[in-house]
């Protein structure tokens, strides 16, 4: 199988789509006629992807939303997991970092057991703790480089060496990406730094969350996210979609957002500015 | 109930025992006459925690390993957790760390539904990633500073701002200690690390992993580790302790470990250097 980058952007030319629907379920926020078990999460996903598979490019499943359902969390997780179509990308969101044979363990898990597609992973404690991901090319590993949360001014932006630490992850992650599997993630609400890391990493995918609830721009994080040809920004988009409609008529709805989502993008991708 | 730290050091008191283990079950190293299912997994676990819990203040679970055991992992996780008594401390070793309400679905899953008395978290996305664990006064929060691994080099020790990253993520962890009850992950394989970090958190409880297999020197882990009274540092024996036989017998020979470490660690206490 080719490696993740070829692949995404074959991904996303064929769906000629850079949108990714965050299917962070909250069984709290469900439609009243559904259940509010897990069954009800796991239909609520799959009707969501059955209405939007074709207009985006991957799903991004964040895991605390399913640890949250306790006993019957892996449960779901594997039966969304299973129902996203191999024409889009299933993404991991776990954020995962640990030494070598823990990080081994959640890397077989999700690789292997779940057989997701990508996985985001937390750089701090280096190299040694992502190889476990890194060494299957086709498989997909962002690491956490600008974050889109208010917090991640405390170290993130630290001057370390003459540049800020985010830069420094991104020169190491550069080295260690001999797979051509290795993209970063990098808030859409912070647009000045999104396009100086568009800069220092022309050919990695960036996976861009931010945009709508928590506000960011979704013009400048098309503009400055994709490469020069217009692929590899991978747009999130988690609530403005999936609870577009509170009603029965949740998945149609949340099908009119994705595909206007998806349009509004595609109309920013024809005019790049760098 | 108590702050986190002030109950650390009345369990470390009321057991003579700095003494952590780390519950890392591997299916795949359980004794032979042990069924290698989740049920076995789970079998395991109870008979060390009958075998050990007089002689320990603590037992850590690095949930990769429960999560390894894919859809019954929650309930073997939740089962042992039950098993260890409230007479010593549970924690969760998870690493984790995200945004707001992600983060908050992973605290109240640890903290409310599974119980666990602490939890460790990955600093590089900021306070309020952190905060939906620090706000439970009772549960402890260990913060990754400098930990065991090789990979601790490639960011760990950058300098920024004039200090090693590690020292930056302390000085804010202090800041934030309003409750009373965070702590700092510092391995055992970086003895003069460790010392500096004893000096500029005095008060903090220190989880020390990396003694036994990885390598670390468990004289300096305790004289560096503690505070000037003996306690508050956590050390953690992993697989020299639970797999110390691999026979029937593996739960005897296990006490047996655990009590060479307690008293071997407890001599040391005796003797501070500084």
């Amino acid at each position: 199988m080719a490696p993740f980058t070829d692949r995404l952007r074959t991904i996303q030319a064929a769906q000629n789509s850079l949108l990714c629907i965050g299917l962070d379920t909250d069984i709290t926020k469900l439609p009243p006629h559904l259940s509010h078990t897990s069954e009800g999460v796991l239909e609520f996903n799959k009707r969501l992807i059955d209405a939007t598979c074709d207009l985006v490019c991957a799903y991004k499943l964040n895991l605390a939303f399913y640890e949250a359902l306790g006993e019957r969390g892996w449960w779901v997780l594997n039966e969304t997991r299973k129902h996203i179509p191999s024409s889009v990308i299933a993404i991991a969101d776990g954020k995962r970092g640990d030494i070598g044979n823990s990080s081994d363990l959640y890397a077989r898990s999700l690789i292997n057991e779940l057989r997701f597609d990508a996985s985001t992973v937390h750089p701090y404690m280096g190299r040694d703790s992502l190889e476990p991901f890194f060494r299957t090319p086709e498989h997909g590993v962002f690491v956490l480089v600008l974050t889109s949360n208010p917090g991640a001014r405390d170290f993130q932006y630290l001057k370390a060496g003459g540049k800020p630490l985010y830069e420094q992850v991104i020169l190491r992650v550069k080295r260690w990406n001999t797979h051509r599997n290795i993209g970063l993630v990098a808030g859409a609400t912070r647009p000045a730094q999104l396009k100086r890391i568009r800069l220092l990493a022309p050919h990695l995918p960036l996976l861009i969350p931010g945009v709508g609830a928590q506000g960011g721009d979704l013009k400048r994080a098309v503009q400055y996210g994709c490469d020069t040809h217009g692929f590899l920004a991978i747009i999130n988009a988690g609530r403005n979609v999936i609870y577009a409609s509170a009603g029965e008529d949740f998945a149609g709805a949340a099908r009119s957002a994705a595909q206007a989502m998806r349009d509004q993008i595609n109309g920013y991708r024809d005019s790049p500015t760098h």
